[in-house]
């Protein structure tokens, strides 16, 4: 039986995942493969830490060339993550005529043209699977599954951390603070938590799936991104009294002429597909003229999810080097002759349907004066509810639902409505989704 | 730009959808593939109703020979159904050294083993994404993304017809009839339905993703397969009242040593993946030790969804010519030479847990007989459930829910309890799944 050796680069808690599965599937594996798939080479920083992992001494190293540079090595797996040193460590193993896998959704988003131009001039695979959804094989059937199908819309609950406190805010009226402490004791959310609940991770993730629906890149610092940690439990309370639940929504839509892209805590009523998606779980939703929709529910992160991911794409590798049919698919799902510039829309042009709390002083007029700031800016009101009154003189919050509008009426509005005398603090904006 | 040719056998519902897709889609296509993808001739018996696609006259023949003797002409599109004379059309197709693409879930679930080993003989690509679940990428994701996970249990919603009746019965109290007819006119349903609520196609389908995922073919007429037609209002509603809904499940289970594969009506909790996949959606559920469980959920019928997974694997197939990549990965996940006999698990030695309505003669110590039976054939009883009281004579029906029993047990003391002189009619047994 033929040998296909891989090199892995980051023993960390994914790496961990693909060393283990890659030992105990190692027999599953050959014979869907036939062949043997081999871990020659790990490097990490760290090669004294147990990892709890059958691993031998020789297989470790602290020098990546080990890798880079061992002409046996056909696969290097890319698990460290960050831009650098992993886009140099990737670029030179693609040089050096390797094919690569990855989880790193940061460094693909911000410098794919350049990794993927590299792949592809040299007839290399790059998987990436595991750099969206962990193991919803979300990356695969963009690419291979709806390569007929005129995309519109993919909408996902992309990151764990986020969803897990959302969740729990809304089943276990935890507020925010405390959600987010147990989701860092459970291990769901990272000592420094910024990515995943100012939704920049989501972001990287959304513009990794706009380049490969769309074939075309999008500028990740230039996407709409709004975190959940201005959200309140008052806004989950709310939203369930309305009949919605709040989650953290990556979206992009195509109309043919331009993306529209952004991440944003985002109303969506119960009977919607991604409302019922919690705690840690992710979701991706695709829709087209074709398939109408197809949702992929699975879990995004953790070191097994995401490492069998990362197993699949390195099988994927094997079987096109075995069968002598490397870049059949390109990476991107477009080649790079035939992706285009395509304009993201200015978020100013962006429409939506719109849920406002403002904490007002409970005073007569109030409503008159905020619906009247809408009504000229052209936002009609569907509904307004209430919640009790408090002792004179407190704030009281008005939530408001509104009709279809566009982002920048809405924004000029919340600005007039920020500046009234009897406007507590700074109202509170979600986008509704329906 | 390069040209592949395919030739259409069968100008049918799904035939239909996929020249319309394949003449919308025709730039998208071009540019993801890099190559144009021709419809060079489309065979049918019945070349005169107009399908309100767009095709000329010289595309249409009725002599399927124009397609599998046309050199030109490098995947064939199978879309006929049933078993013969589709059959011959696709061993032909192989033997003259054509791709095949096809839906026939009947076909492959009976000859696949005839049919795979030729193309794998032959170095050719057997496409048949369309055949299992429509829209939803369930096979490719089987064959290559979960291509390292030990899958342990494969349960999906399969059958868009019997999963429409049994919504309606659920949210609109229709009766089975009615929901039928229903189905019917809405165009849901054929008018002889008695493969989709006998669970046939599911158990068609359940034989083919068995196969793919461990690697064994399964003698589909020998699958446990029960329909949804003894199922009534009174059990659905039964369900809802202790939290359950149901749904007429496809089951493969492999524990190691046996595949436990089965079709049958199935009460899951509310809070089950599948419980709340309504209407003519289908949906795939696929666990693992790795990835734990991903979710597929989409259209599994109609001339555009099963139309798109159609031309998918048309392009997959073009992309494998391209690259000059045959072959890549097995049809069926496992090449023929890695496949072996998994015993399927002989129906009497599943275990489940189960919900029995029986109507009694409403007497004094008939619960006392019926859990006496139960216990005497090691059946524990979870819980019981009497509906109102009918006039004095009248059966009235006696829900019991039970713990985890064996079917041979269960078997055994239905015999016993239907013998009882206080049981009106045939008790029904449903199985729940948790």
């Amino acid at each position: 039986m033929k040998t296909i050796h891989a090199g892995l680069i980051g023993f960390g808690v994914i790496g961990s995942g693909v060393v283990r599965i890659l030992e105990e599937s190692r027999e599953l594996i050959a014979r869907r493969l036939g062949a043997e798939l081999r871990l020659k080479k790990i490097a990490d920083l760290d090669i004294e830490t147990d990892r709890g992992v059958p691993v031998s001494r020789e297989q470790l190293t602290t020098n990546v060339n080990d890798i880079l540079e061992d002409p046996e090595i056909d696969i290097v797996i890319e698990l460290i993550g960050g831009y650098e040193p992993a886009r140099s460590f990737v670029l030179k193993a693609l040089e050096n005529g390797k094919h690569v896998v990855s989880a790193n959704k940061a460094l693909l988003s911000k410098h794919g043209d350049e990794v993927f131009a590299s792949a592809e001039e040299k007839n290399l695979t790059v998987g990436f699977e595991a750099s969206v959804g962990g193991a919803i094989p979300i990356i695969r059937s963009i690419r291979e599954a709806f390569a007929a199908n005129p995309i519109t819309l993919i909408e996902g609950i992309v990151n764990g951390t986020a969803n897990y406190i959302l969740s729990r805010m809304s089943d276990g009226s935890c507020d925010f603070d405390s959600a987010l402490r147990e989701a860092q004791e459970k291990g769901f959310a990272e000592a420094d938590p910024t990515f995943d609940i100012e939704g920049i991770d989501s972001a990287h993730k959304i513009a990794i799936l706009t380049s490969l629906a769309f074939g075309t890149s999008v500028d990740v610092d230039r996407i709409l991104v709004e975190g959940i940690s201005t959200i309140g439990l008052e806004d989950i309370q709310s939203a369930a009294d309305l009949g919605f639940r709040i989650k953290l929504l990556a979206i992009s839509k195509f109309d043919g002429e331009s993306v529209d892209v952004r991440v944003h805590p985002a109303m969506l009523p119960n009977d919607h597909p991604m409302a019922s998606i919690n705690g840690v779980l992710n979701a991706v939703r695709i829709c087209d003229p074709w398939m109408q929709e197809n949702v992929l529910v699975g879990h995004g992160a953790g070191s097994l999810p995401t490492g069998s991911a990362v197993v699949g794409d390195v099988i994927e590798i094997a079987r096109g080097i075995l069968s002598g049919s490397s870049g059949r698919v390109a990476p991107r799902s477009f080649p790079q002759k035939f992706r285009r510039d395509i304009p993201l829309r200015d978020r100013d042009d962006i429409t939506s349907a719109y849920f406002l709390r403002v904490k007002v002083n409970d005073q007569p007029g109030v409503l008159s004066t905020l619906s009247g700031i809408l009504g000229s800016h052209a936002i009609s009101i569907e509904s307004v509810l209430q919640k009790e009154r408090c002792a004179k003189g407190r704030g009281v919050p008005l939530m408001i639902m509104t009709h279809t509008a566009k982002e920048r009426d809405m924004r000029h509005a919340l600005q007039k409505i920020s500046e009234l005398e009897c406007v507590d603090e700074n109202p509170v904006l979600i986008r509704v989704e329906k």
